[in-house]
């Protein structure tokens, strides 16, 4: 149910309709809506009598909700419309609304020297945020799986030199805390969108969460996935186009461009796309970083490695920093024609002090 | 077999080495390429021995075809990279190389004045050609079929008066020769991509074709398909992606955004990108667009219609001219963004006596 | 509009029905159903006012379609609830009730004594019919294309010689006529389920129809398909499921085995699987035979070559004769619990004088 | 690395061998094979020189892999060729090999009556194990999650009573333990097919584990999961496909019976097969059980409730007991013609004893 106030209605007629709606034992959001207040109820509503609520003061119309979700949906949108997520210390980056973020870095962190060299390869063409895997899920339990905690300790060093926020995908519920330790953002990849018990246990902690669609999951099924986090309690959470499985071969998914559009029409929570492994080869990661950036995307996560040859993991499609530069340098005329700038690092070199 | 001539061969040469070819029963086909000629050899080529080739006054290299393609590879691709097909009479429009082209107008034609009042609107608006459907593919029997032969009459007659050339579709074999008579462009819809007799007639005439990609083809099988038209005889193809059936459902087809950049690579053909038939919906044409140019498209094709709501087919997917409008508006800086102009149609109002 | 006469209702009211509905310009057609009688009416059924149709003597009821196919609709099956298509001179094989039909023979008719060869191996083992392709849809124009005319003229004697009744494709709606004159059955192949004009073509002849499923199409866009064959006047439409499009690359396609079962609940036209190209391997054409029989398949299509790693096309899914051999006898307890039995070809030796 | 034995290789030999691989840091995996013994090594053989193992005592040949997964490669199959797991107390059912298992019962344990109920039935009907979820997948946060330990204890319970071995899922690697004890199978879900930490968890518990294919896993990539948990200690795994996710709507999934054959050659591990969520219906269940055995599935897995219109998950899929019933008439000639016979539960009535 979702309940909508008067213009005039005041903040004690608003505490008590919350009061009616929580005493029936369902759970009530509020946000700001121009003049009037939106109140969203969940839970347990059978005995939540649209009748009665209408008829408490300051109460203008009742709705049903009209899509599965209901913290991920636009009627819980914040003032201005959208989410915009606040990543880092200091709300170094933000990824929504005006500011568009980039984030960039390797596959897999495989050791202290080659995600320096990234980092700071990144942070100098523009990116604002750094990626890496420690843990990572392979297909084969006989290949590469991350460098695990060491990983972890890696990516926050790497901070502390670059000033980027740090991005890393959580893979095990176990592993929710220690890695919210050391990341900005937990990512939760792909493979694990419909892994229930992660998402509950990403939704307790105080990170921002960056949840990719599942590699056949309908835009429906992502929202859903988000809301387990949002329910859980965390109200930060990026989604992540990162293209889906079809019959065509020539990329290793399909990049869903539609997508960002739909899930700005049906949802108020940020949008990245990962071109990287959309495309799975190096040559199209910029036409389709342009593309997304043209369709309403409002970030970017970029797989970037210092000699991609001799990657552990996902070689062919990561970009060597001087790629990276020759994207950042076409996409920004597009970030620029999309009225959006970008967000976090300015690329300025380190400041003497903090590089120490 | 690829014959590659020397830096410094003669004309005699050249011939000779195409004599020898065609002697041999294959047909060759020749680009400049630099200082170079590229001749690209067709057909029964088991007896063109590479050793005896090579042999040849003035052959620098031969090499095997690389694509099950030839015509349409980029081995044979004219000097500058890309072919720019030329549309209309006097080549009013232009669709490759700087110059992109936006085509407009209804599925399908319904009547005189619905035409000519679209025509008039997306001209204003910036599009450089004309789309209407005359023979309308339907997915039932029993829906509009569209007006057939006076559908192509009222194209002709809105060309005269707007003097933006015509796409329309051709379906039968045994209308092709029709068609063209009337037509500028003869678009082959998804569902002929592989009608085989259609394509080979279409390659017989002097008309540029739109080849569109089939529902579920590779870009492998769309360039198979192209290279029909070509070997019949017909240059000028252009390729159009418009989505691919995927299990997502919140857009009708799913819009391959890295197959306008798989193409760029693996063709010189010119890409034309359909957002209409991609999005299914008319809320998301416009971002589709955008993303469609980001990614390097050379043309657009948008459904456009005076009154959506009571259009014979497809209204859900059709803009209205201030929708067509607010379209071009928005994509116009990526066009600059991507390094592009809009090709045909200044957009000028019409002078007095050609719209007499 | 679906009207339903009563228990007693006379010829004579029934003919005033019919009359009725075909003076307000619909058409209608007629299946008797136990004691009544069923008359759909199509086409334009505006004037058609369900208040005045059943005012008339003799009508239970009306209502109005529940699909979007009329002629297909299970509304219209026949007594006994099943569409039986008898094939060949004699109705020598009939596909549907309580027969099964296997159609075996090569991909393309490559020269008279292999088919031939073919021909006799599997009317040995069990075939009832004979496949066999003259005109072959080719995905580049560069491979084998079919024999053409001759391969029809050399079905046409295989026919004479074996008595196995022909099944053969058609591309081209100028092909029909002479593709009619020579073959048993026309069969329109996956990449033609949507050329509407071949489909009104093959439409207007008196040949059973043999409709296979586009690549990507849905259940109810194959039966929108049969409908324009049935619609143009010809009943004896058999569809066909020969795998769709996926991501999996495993096999060529995914047989939708569960389509033979939604087939059966949505139209009372019978349904033949193709496990040749659904699997696009020999080895996997058996198993998939046996689930499609036990799914409830009413025929099986199969391609056999006497010598499969020298044939022209499909190669690698065609079965020897000895592999054939095996695959009729490890389906025959199948099709026995299916509460079936084969039709046509009784295996038998031919006979002195036919086989002269 | 696979090392094939001499014919004549003695024990001891053999045990020199293993030494020398394993002394070389990899793992070795030894199978008969008749007169010969397979030895495959795994991991970090780098170490491990072809020519060195060659030139040991009793080595015949040594080649290398040709699959990424290692223990479930047909090379390391048992003798016999196919592995048989064996499930519950006493070994009560055997899937692989000449027995056939049909588990059965509700979707999600809902409570003990229904349950009881639901497991009566079905073993009457012949089922051979019961299933029954406690911990629950669901793709929204606000639905039905299962009556998690309260389930498992019913379900132990219910074997109890019934002698029927009990499947149930698991959805978290820190449940897996108590899953464990009450479960006779631990069923992995689509969803998380891919859930590494999960897989580890189960690889390393003494009871065999029923792996589902994800939505859009391929068949190498269901194998490399299955390689998981082999690798991690548990050789007890089954396989089970449930659907694949298309572009038909008709069904919920695309059961891919090809996959079926495919596995049998790709893998020694059992099949099961799972209709009713590869259906999504009820009505389509019992043709798809059909074409699963007939395709060589080694077992089902139906979804069964007493009164599926009240069930709180998967209705429409749910089998009530009269159908499930004729589901087993169906399918048991099936069953015969495949030359397989059913496992477990002879369907006898439970005796006085045990019942009370």
């Amino acid at each position: 149910m979702i309940i909508v106030t008067r213009v005039n209605a005041t903040n004690a007629m608003i505490d008590r309709i919350r009061e009616h709606v929580e005493s029936r034992g369902a759970r009530s959001y509020s946000v700001a809506r121009g003049d009037r207040v939106v109140i969203g109820c969940l839970g347990d509503v059978e005995e939540l009598l649209p009748a009665a609520v209408l008829a408490l003061p300051g109460v203008e119309n009742v709705t049903a909700w009209r899509t599965p979700y209901r913290l991920a949906s636009p009627a819980l949108a914040p003032a201005g419309g959208r989410t915009a997520v606040r990543i880092g210390d200091g709300a170094r980056a933000v990824v929504g609304g005006a500011e568009l973020l980039v984030v960039a870095g390797p596959c897999a962190v495989e050791g202290r020297e080659m995600l320096r060299e990234t980092a700071l390869a990144v942070r100098r063409a523009g990116a604002g945020a750094l990626r890496g895997g420690a843990f990572k899920p392979r297909t084969s339990p006989y290949t590469f799986q991350g460098l695990e905690e060491e990983g972890l300790r890696l990516l926050a060093e790497c901070r502390r030199e670059t000033g980027l926020p740090v991005v890393t995908e959580v893979m095990d519920p176990r592993h929710v805390e220690i890695v919210a330790e050391h990341a900005d953002v937990l990512q939760v990849g792909a493979r694990n969108m419909q892994n229930f018990p992660l998402l509950r246990e990403v939704g307790r902690v105080r990170r921002p969460v960056l949840l990719k669609r599942g590699m056949s999951a309908t835009i429906t099924e992502l929202l859903l996935a988000a809301e387990y986090v949002l329910a859980a309690g965390n109200p930060d959470v990026m989604l992540c186009e990162r293209g889906i499985r079809t019959f065509e071969t020539a990329t290793r998914n399909t990049l869903d461009v539609a997508a960002i559009a739909v899930l700005h029409r049906e949802t108020h929570l940020p949008v990245i796309v990962d071109p990287s492994h959309a495309a799975g080869r190096a040559d199209l990661v910029t036409p389709l970083a342009c593309a997304a950036l043209a369709a309403g995307a409002d970030g970017l996560i970029v797989e970037v490695h210092p000699r991609p040859d001799t990657a552990r993991s996902d070689g062919e499609q990561s970009l060597s920093p001087p790629q990276f530069d020759e994207l950042m340098r076409i996409v920004r005329p597009f970030v620029a024609a999309a009225g959006r700038r970008l967000s976090g690092s300015p690329g300025a070199p380190l400041q003497e002090g903090r590089a120490a």
